[in-house]
């Protein structure tokens, strides 16, 4: 693995000594406010542009960023192109339920207001992304080789519940041949990874996986407070479960699932938290090398 | 307290000896098909429309209901009626934060695709609510007695963001003299409890919740998973640290927060959830009570 850093030289060079790397020296970030304006005009010299045309250029092979996802999206789009057939890109990320299940979870947040049409398209990706994982052997729920089951974010689990869009592109979904729906996901069932895929638009889904975040924030705090303290009993009980209370916490840190992909782009594009920690940023790498030896981008266009 | 039990007589009667009470039989439940339908014939006979008939022939004070939202939202409008200048009931929660501050949450579920029109009305009802609890001593946040402040639930902080009916509703909310408006209040700071009270459509509102509830349940899960098993060691540590970990399986329990109001109608009426415990319905029930207590209804038809 080459890496290659975009950024400010001066900042990135001292922190990578001894790493084998490249650093392209480009010292304007990405502003909030350019993303906001949608104006890929008045990123010209950014960090982010340069790493997006590097990869256009076909002079690396993914990118993992952990700047505005805005910025992100609108160069990935316009610079990269989307897979053929479709319009719009949607973030995904791979979940993990209480069992260790994993479920795919789209869109967290790319888009805002996606129609039915859109919402099928985004079922479609999901599906393809969960089949490239069956195929490696990386089963989801059970051991059986079959099509992904894709399942909708909604607020109940009767047809006639949520709003026209969702349930307009329940019957999309259902209708295609292609796609084994399985019905509405309500969202405090998320974790039971009862579907290997879960397709929402950007809002909702940004929503929902944000208000879980900060659940699992609170409920690490929580056990803090609670275990914390110098009593010989405290101390004595938590040296007792010294292992068990690690993994409590391990399991409640969104960091463990850090990094999302920019599906349905023409090419690999990691978006990483920008306040992930090390063992976070790692994770966002490892899924972007995950999806290179997978091959997912040519499966996805192949498979849609 | 009297209390006036709706349904079968034959189911409820013995499960009350010894405590005071009244049964109506009224044996039919309410289906959920028949709140889907937003039919309100279909139920003339059903425990829940007798319920909020008595409540409205003021033959009771407040009504406590784990049966059909859709049902109860529909039943409540038409028969007590809004308040005047509501046009539609949104359900609120008072949440707890992290350290014990309180907020108010709504609308989590009554409505679907609100306008910006009608979060401006969630913001007033919402800070009316909070309002009447600060007079009485139950500050939110602090020890100042001052206007509420009133949060907007959105995907991010910039102004720029999210939906354009947020976007909107932002607007009226800052310009109105009557509220003092927070900004975008994002779904993983929730439970920061930044704002007294935090506005979202009912869509948004419920998916949040019931993210955060999942999240929730899955943290207990996994404390009581990894804490299980009965080695020498194990066994110890739980036993040093009982009093704290039940503190933390309390903190992580919905039930704690049981009862939802349903605001904007002309009476009290608190939707309990479905599956609520007898500790789950005891909070729904005390929530009646405040709001009685308090004179809610009253003070919102006057502060509005």
């Amino acid at each position: 693995m080459k890496l290659i850093f975009f950024g400010d030289a001066g900042d990135v060079a001292p922190l990578l000594a001894g790493t084998p790397h490249e650093v392209v020296d480009a010292p304007r970030r990405v502003e909030v406010d350019d993303a906001l304006r949608g104006s890929l005009r008045g990123d010209i010299d950014s960090s982010m542009r340069s790493a997006v045309q590097t990869l256009a250029a076909g002079d690396a092979h993914a990118l993992v960023s952990a700047g505005s996802t805005g910025a992100l999206v609108a160069l990935s789009r316009h610079l990269l192109g989307m897979l053929p057939g479709i319009r719009r890109p949607a973030i995904m990320k791979s979940l993990g339920g209480a069992d260790g299940r994993r479920f795919r979870m789209l869109d967290l947040g790319a888009n805002v207001g996606s129609g039915p049409g859109q919402l099928h398209q985004f079922a479609l990706l999901g599906t393809a992304a969960a089949a490239v994982s069956s195929a490696r052997g990386q089963v989801p729920n059970g051991g059986e080789v079959r099509k992904p089951s894709v399942g909708l974010l909604n607020i109940g689990s009767e047809v006639a519940k949520g709003p026209a869009t969702v349930r307009e592109a329940a019957r999309l979904i259902e209708s295609d041949g292609r796609l084994r729906y399985a019905g509405f996901v309500e969202p405090h069932r998320l974790f039971d990874a009862a579907t290997d895929v879960v397709v929402a638009d950007g809002f909702a889904g940004n929503i929902a996986l944000k208000a879980a975040e900060g659940a699992a924030q609170m409920a690490r705090y929580v056990l803090g407070r609670e275990l914390s303290g110098n009593s010989p009993g405290v101390a004595l009980g938590r040296a007792m479960l010294r292992g068990r209370l690690h993994r409590v916490r391990d399991a409640y840190n969104p960091q463990s699932y850090n990094g999302a992909g920019l599906l349905g782009i023409a090419g690999v594009v990691v978006k990483s938290h920008g306040g992930a920690d090390r063992a976070g940023f790692e994770n966002a790498v490892r899924q972007t090398m995950d999806a290179l030896r997978t091959g997912l981008v040519e499966r996805l266009a192949a498979g849609i």
